[in-house]
């Protein structure tokens, strides 16, 4: 099978950097108004993208992101786009930590069937540890054991999808029959962390089950993903560091008997798209120049469960922060010491570095488009998933930039199918009953 | 202020009952299909209904009546039906004895921002004790624990609600002032059952919180409707039963220091209506001969645990049941031990009396409109949640029965509001840190 470009966009109202909501083209509202979401879910769609993606965490601080003091939840968000869309994927971040798996596994479910099967769950663990006093814990789970429960939550979940084989409802009005009972099965699960037994009350969409999605970077979490993810949201900062964590993550994901082409790595980018290279650049470096030194600093600490960075000397090395807890986002804040010490790094370079998004291509739509071909050819990722936050240059990135993709064969003209699965290549999962029976008739 | 009938539509797809899904104009899969929701909800819109109503419960058996067994989840239909609708209130039902307050805060937040102020909350414990071994428990809660729960769990939701008072964020681009963190409040809550900490990331909707409906009929059940409900889903028998309930839920609700009138009493009620008397009376008799005995059975068994009723002898007295637990729906079971023996009923006319849905108005439109007119006259009910899974009935209702109560000035002819509380007459209310704060002012 030809390797396919896949393209999702990121929709997070005003934006996931402390300052993307000043933009005067982006309304202050965004991250609440249901219809701006509505509208770039079309304009996603029409460029023919695989997916939208939702970010999520379950915890703020006053001093939290403008779209993350205010914003909409998920599923509620998601279901309200599946019936204002016709073909473009609904991916949703909910965390394992604090739901319980047969309310997810119903909610995911009934938004792959509302959408006829254009469902993604982005599994995550929660970063943050603050969330634990939202959920009536002192303390957030060790990180270890948060991917532990995430794998079993996880299998809990798929396990309640497949509660119905096909042909489960005859629906037989003459004879009365609306339910051929030896096509329900009940889970009966019963786990180190969970005991669920089922079954869900919800037949599968016409995808099977809803994708999954990961976005963890630990070793725990890129394990993780090799085990469960038919796709990644990673955010490596660099070609190399990116080409290094495809190969790592298809490797482990071959290791555990999994096809490595069944698991598309898409990382987050932001563009900056000019008429000129050097206006581009010039655009790039005057956005730089309205970033907050402070508001950066904050950023930086978020890994680190909002560590106040604030406290230390700008211009010394970036400060020993072994007594600091990296139990949150732990891959993400171990790199960022990693390099920090090995590039000798002051905490006013890594600020700048690591407080702001990363993966950002700036140029013309030319140089853009040569640049995703690059990643992708060079396989960096299989795709990206586009920050929609600044509205002109997302306009410019769908009008300017796919055509060229398109005219080059690397991404679709057109949706050849309507099923999230479908847009990025994977199988139906086949439910593990109809094969288990399938196995004792031969 | 001038009383105003109020009037719901239970959309449960091919109904609550065993048989409903028979018939031949309800499509077999209406269940699980977003656009046979959509088409009620418009219709319910176009004849300006106050809302719709989505029934639910976490847990099924093979036996469970066909809706149950294959259904869109409440808040993720709902958010569709928010965007497909324009004014037309959205209350689901979602338990809180399987839920954690902050999510469930989260979500009706969401959907109620998503529809801008028009979402309601049905509060359950859930009645079905099996329901426990979904949620990793061997037990269910006991039924005076889960009152207590769901009292505290709803004094939680609703803190979170005001984590922002109105005109947080003034979103300032020249300023750069996006919020104002003094009307960001956490609310730090440590219960008996719960701690959350907050605040949650969201705004108040129009409505300022989504209306609360609640539908327990035991003791502790009217005393949480007294506590904490805007309006209840009540299921009295008869009319006198209705009155009863009526004047004790309020009675109850003015002695907590409540305003009676600010509780809607909105019992269920299916209708049959034809053009004359005789034939609609025709009709229900026809569809109750239809009715296969074995499954009233097990609807009769479903309040009580789904204890099995076919062991027992159809023409006896009904049985003894002091060894069955009555810790599900407890204040159904009761009434209906309680009917048994008052009236000396056999199994068979129990299972008649108690394995339908109730509160069935048989006649013409005229005749209908009239009974409704009565209960509400007699302070039997403030309005009705009307089931709508018999769609020729329901056009009936909407095309005949609704004219005829405009006519008398009963119902609305339009929607003067475009927020359920503002359908409801209910006041939206103030903020309490806003109060706290006015307070202090003073």
């Amino acid at each position: 099978m030809t390797r396919t470009l896949h393209l999702g966009a990121i929709l997070a109202g005003v934006g996931t950097t402390h300052d993307d909501w000043r933009d005067p083209d982006l309304p202050g509202d965004a991250s609440v108004d249901i219809n701006w979401y509505i509208d770039a879910a079309r304009q996603a769609e029409a460029a023919k993208f695989d997916l939208v993606f939702i970010v999520d965490s379950p915890y703020i601080t006053p001093d939290s992101a403008p779209h993350f003091l205010n914003r909409l939840e998920p599923l509620t968000l998601l279901s309200a786009l599946a019936v204002s869309t016709s073909h473009i994927g609904l991916v949703g971040t909910l965390t394992t930590s604090y739901w319980e798996p047969y309310n997810v596994a119903r909610q995911f479910g009934s938004l792959d069937t509302i959408s006829r099967g254009r469902a993604g769950w982005n599994v995550v663990t929660t970063g943050l540890e603050g969330a634990a006093r939202n959920y009536g814990r002192d303390q957030h789970y060790d990180h270890a054991e948060r991917y532990q429960r995430a794998a079993e939550f996880v299998s809990v979940v798929q396990g309640l999808w497949d509660s119905y084989e096909d042909g489960a409802f005859p629906r037989d009005k003459a004879a009365g029959v609306f339910l051929d009972k030896s096509k329900q099965h009940a889970l009966n699960h019963k786990g180190r962390f969970f005991s669920v037994a089922g079954p869900l009350a919800l037949t599968r969409s016409p995808q099977g089950q809803p994708v999954i999605f990961q976005a963890g970077d630990s070793d725990a979490g890129r394990d993780l993903g090799a085990l469960i993810a038919d796709a990644t949201f990673a955010t490596p900062d660099t070609f190399e560091g990116a080409q290094a964590y495809y190969a790592d993550l298809k490797a482990r994901a071959a290791a555990k008997g999994r096809d490595p082409d069944k698991i598309a790595v898409l990382p987050g980018l932001t563009v900056t798209i000019a008429d000129t290279q050097e206006e581009a650049e010039r655009l790039a470096t005057e956005q730089e120049a309205d970033l907050d030194l402070d508001k950066l600093l904050v950023q930086l600490g978020r890994p680190f469960n909002y560590h106040d960075f604030r406290q230390y000397d700008l211009d010394a090395p970036f400060p020993d922060l072994s007594h600091v807890s990296l139990n949150g986002y732990k891959g993400h804040a171990e790199r960022i010491i990693r390099t920090a010490r090995e590039e000798g790094l002051t905490l006013r370079a890594a600020a700048w570095r690591f407080g702001r998004w990363r993966g950002s291509f700036i140029g013309t739509a030319e140089t853009v488009a040569d640049e995703i071909e690059r990643w992708f050819v060079g396989r960096a990722a299989d795709g990206f998933n586009i920050h929609v936050s600044k509205p002109g240059a997302f306009r410019q990135f769908t009008e300017q930039v796919v055509p060229i993709l398109q005219r080059r064969g690397l991404f679709r003209t057109d949706y050849a199918a309507s099923t999230l699965r479908g847009h990025l290549g994977l199988d139906v999962p086949v439910n593990r009953h109809s094969i288990r029976l399938a196995q004792v008739a031969e």
